[in-house]
């Protein structure tokens, strides 16, 4: 329905986050958001997870003491959100897919903010379109391996089933699940790798992932609802900011060529400290994937 | 995919409104919720209409000093919400209309309520295939008469529209009016009875129905948002209770055949009065009906 | 369990009502709270009604453009809140009764803020004790005449009954009335004067009462929920600020022995404007009250 | 500090309101965001009153049915927001005196989203510098014309005082105030003409304003808390929208030369109904101001 | 006034925790809320607690990964809330105690969710009556340990002191306590064993304490508030839900005969996660007194 | 503008402090509130945290069982707020200047609660010319070394850097700092001892310090916005509050003269948790001062 050119047409742009003023042609890495939270089965709202990250960056630095370094160090362009329709999941997907594929066809590295979780998957399909091997690193309070829920095959409950399909065994790696039924956690033991500790396990998955090409989707719930109470199923005994920042600081040198970061529904959060903390990971995300460009 | 059997098996079952303790079997008036929002293009939660409602009328009197008469006094079975998935919209009115149909074929009186306001789509065509001449009198701000919204036929923006795709020129008659575009407000000049100042010319409307078979639906954001701030896409300039009350009790010599309640979404108002108001409406509507069946 | 002498020591003082620096001896109208809700069947948070209206004061003035008068034209002390055990009914009661019952034996006016309607019976009590023929004005959206409530005789449920108890048939003039059960506006015909439209009747009222001793008993709920949302059980349908102002103008050469103004709830309202509309009417009180002794 | 033309490079820009494409120099119409509240002397949050509206747009239809008109008719530019320091009240007035004398004098009508009443303040004076013998019309619920507040000449309370200082004795028409001290209203018998109940005296204002230059400024506290709970400090007994728009509609044929809105602090609403009728009143404002350029 | 059978009388069944579908007769285990805050000397609410958890355990698995165990493997049955009085303290603990008593005596497990800490005190009773040599162990903030509150005995601040009347000295140990006055704590000196540094001394009580039966009652604020603020008297530096389940865990070879979770007032956090986790807790208790019947 | 003398006057005077019932002359200890906001770049409040504080020591116990000590063992006295005007911050500043010289001048230990961070400005000023050499110990989340901010030099972004110019190289040891510039963080390598983990490294400040005098002012987002998300700017990664307990206690030895606590703005947090925690923290101030008297 829309071509590769059209999809740029699909773009709301509003004020960019931290103010980054590149233009798509010129970056290297091309921030976007996925505003969909159509198959969300209980408290929605994560569509308004990327304007609340750009809204609230205002009181957010560009620098990073953790990295000692600046976003504005490298080439990156904010190019807004998709300008998504209600109601129909798969055209949702389909304008995902596209923005995702054309930024891999034009050698740039793309970070997706959602949004709920299910907008990993035509991210995914579009990075194992253009990368063989693809290895996925999940990080998440919920396994997401249904097959199916309430009769669907698309879902924030299926997402990593449906990367599954077209990744296949032993390329997914799952930290800091803690939720889903036991036939998910049974399935898990002989399809994927999952880590239910935290990040303890992290050295395992770096070894074997190697130098493989990894895509990084974070539901942001994988962090205890403590610290970010703003995501639509919390889930208790999750990580700090702390230690997912270390788990991102040891895949320093993956072979990254994707990310994501999906699940904040702000207004469940009225002290904005959800917001704040997703806007900081951004910005992370953004410099770690910088320091392949330099 | 589901059949006229099945789809009782797709119902849950709460604490039911006001206590009401009638079956399905024994009743002439089905209360059901349709707790969808899909295709709510701005704030979503409309999904928790019908349970707010149930769980608030803890605090609502079944006897109404209004019309002076009392729910239990009517044979009425609040029998629960459909359990519609997620992210199929398709699938989500086949269920609804499935429900509705049923109800109108066992002879009794469905009352609906939402979700957002698409609900009544299929609500309407189960109607209209059972009541020849079907009109429908529609409570709004907004006009909801676009063809399609962001690309999709089906969409809470469109849904008026959609209904006269099945009941055509002449057989919708909307009151409380008071956003829509140009376009709409033109093409509602030919195509139905709009009613820009609140419920003033509702005499005109009863003497054009007379006798014919009559659906009422009401989005609840026919009310000025000073009374029912709980709503996705509050619009200034509404009606009172006691207004929308007096067009209701103006009807009452109407051919009722069916009526819905919409687009509650009930977190967005922490007083919770825009859920009571609501539960007071479908009690209103429940004795309304009731008097049919006495 | 305590003597009158005593009740002043379970008094809190915190900064008075509009900054008024009366003290109890040389002021004619005496201000106090009664942070109880204890019997609140829904929602509480009643208790902190009158902390919420001193705190909310600093944003109003002293002054009245409607009256034409100010509060401190008169001597009004704002004694504070008695210090109410919680879960003891009895003994709270007794304590409103004794603060009362010494306000009126010094010769001075009671104004009292709730808390839950209850802390009218004892309010009531004190009044009756000194005053014949005792007359009550009740504004509210619930009749509060139930016998008793899952089997307590003692709740804001039944709170008006129980004062029939103690002045007896015609003595009770309701108004705004919209809420009860079919038993209690049956028992109402018989016993009180029950109004269900605003107050339209008021003149009725004020000749039928001539110049007996009243006491006026607002529960805010008479206010509809759009202007007064901090309320545990809001009831569409009711009055404005402005109609509840013209009846306590309208009522302004009654011969008032006390008053109270209960059922705000601060925090369901986040916009504090119930908390500031209930301010105001306290100080409209005040100045009504302050006519007496001018 | 700022020359004329640096003042531009002190915008922020952010997504226009309703979407409008129109750029400075080819536009009639600027609209422009003031968000100040440094002078709030109660709850603060009038700052985020211009990003809101912008935000809330979304929700808001471009066609006006009661003007039967479309913003998109007319030549309006949204300029975006001045970027304005914190702590220095006088720096602040002096860029919105920039900003408002450089729209004047390029023969360009201005519309100005406060922030707290004060802003309107350096709009009057540029206004005046422009039009002789200009008059105000003031929508408010509270005088504003104290000559100091706390010990300060600029404040929120005492901003109509010095637009007295400029304009002088009877050029301030003010409507719908209900509170202020005694002193204020006694000045005001003199300096101004004030109107406590609504646009009751509307025609005087007119006939006696004739066809003299007018600036209209809208503190939105005029409204009642009911329709519009989202400000710093709600005062109960203001108008409806409806009557608000029936005094825009009033005015139509004045010689308007200036407008404002104020006094919106948006996350004092969770329901957001405060932000959307804010949003409805600039494009009723932008259209009333629009007649001027066809 | 409540015989043992006329309690089931008294129960409000809606939609069972976690959907269990057991029934009374057939069920080893027993889960029933107790909604009381009749005592609560703050911010009142915990009488919603179970509602809140049953309607939000839609969002949490029935399979516990922490024990990889389910609670569908067990035999319980959510019978629903005791439909409690209000302003009645004494009835209510009545109510309680035939409840708990009755579940003894028919062989069966108790889990009690409160509503307030006082809740505890009938519950403790009627398995002092059924269970010699009665063990507690006590999660909490606070001591809850005074003799008397505000002049009562009965409150959610004595309920400690209350239930050592019944089991005597050494027979209490608390974990988590870090707030009181200090009378209580030198008071806990010498009669019960009391530990301030979160669960760090687990093992020396579960040696005291043997193969006696043990009564767990877990007021939730033992947790910090950063990962539970839905409570009415936070008090920070509490333990963390992965402690919590740590010292449950520790548990799993004591002799339990009954338990209870209170003091969630699920409105104070609007992210529903101290629900959320609430319900998490009572499903790790369901598997843990499950393992019982296996 | 206001004399040493009157600056008494200026001071609102509430509920104390945990009922705290100590005078000025006689009290070695006086707490005192800043309630100003008026440089705050991003979400105001923080002037209502003085008055949260207080009122939400309803539910604080006086006794600490942390360092097992009653803030009634000290004569302390909380002595109000400043009534600061709004709009002005030098006469703002000037007036905490008085106030605190005034308090160190008659010998006592000056403990006071912001406000926004600003409000150290003269609170240092007048501690460093009473003690020589003074040193700063600062705990925050954010350098505030800024050398202007928005071209102001009086604001909360620049605090420490204004701080400096008084006290010099190498007196200032802050703590918790994670957000900040890149050139504030160079500036910081060469002017400030900057510690960006935690308060790991208190140590080698304890020994920096030796006996030298030392002002403390804590910026609450120190804490991590799981622990305290009530504050304007949270910014993830900072310390629970055992951790700042724990670097208090480390500090028991230093020759403190003065402290403050800053940035809690209590609306942003519904819980109230943030507000609690800042009470909590302000008792073991107290208590920590009041070592130096005994």
């Amino acid at each position: 329905m829309n071509s590769d050119k059209s999809i740029f047409a699909s773009l709301n742009r509003g004020t960019p986050f931290l103010g980054l003023p590149g233009k798509y042609k010129k970056s290297d890495i091309i921030l976007f958001g996925a505003p969909f939270d159509g198959t969300t089965s209980y408290r929605p709202g994560a569509r308004f997870g990327p304007a609340a990250i750009r809204n609230e960056s205002f009181a957010l630095e560009s620098y990073s003491p953790y990295q000692n370094r600046d976003v504005y160090d490298y080439k990156i362009a904010d190019i807004g959100d998709l300008d998504l329709p209600f109601g129909n999941t798969e055209r949702v997907l389909d304008m995902i897919y596209q923005m995702s594929s054309t930024i891999h066809n034009d050698g740039k590295f793309p970070i997706m903010v959602g949004g709920e979780h299910l907008v990993t998957l035509p991210a995914v399909r579009a990075a194992a379109e253009k990368y063989d091997n693809l290895h996925i690193l999940h990080f998440d309070a919920h396994t997401d391996l249904r097959d199916e829920y309430l009769g669907e095959k698309l879902s924030h409950a299926t997402v990593l089933r449906r990367c599954w399909d077209i990744v296949g065994d032993q390329r997914i790696f799952q930290f800091g699940i803690r939720s889903g039924d036991r036939a998910e956690f049974l399935w898990a033991k002989e399809h994927t790798a999952i880590y239910q500790n935290g990040f303890a396990a992290m050295n395992n998955a770096l070894e074997e992932i190697g130098d493989a090409p990894v895509y990084l989707t974070i539901d942001l719930d994988v962090l205890d609802p403590g610290y970010f109470p703003g995501t639509g199923t919390p889930e208790a005994g999750g990580v700090s900011f702390i230690e997912l920042y270390g788990a991102l600081r040891s895949m320093r040198n993956l072979n990254m060529v994707g990310m994501d970061v999906t699940e904040l529904a702000p207004h469940l959060d009225p002290s904005y400290m959800s917001t704040s903390l997703a806007g900081k990971v951004v910005r992370e995300l953004l410099i770690l994937a910088g320091k392949n460009f330099l």
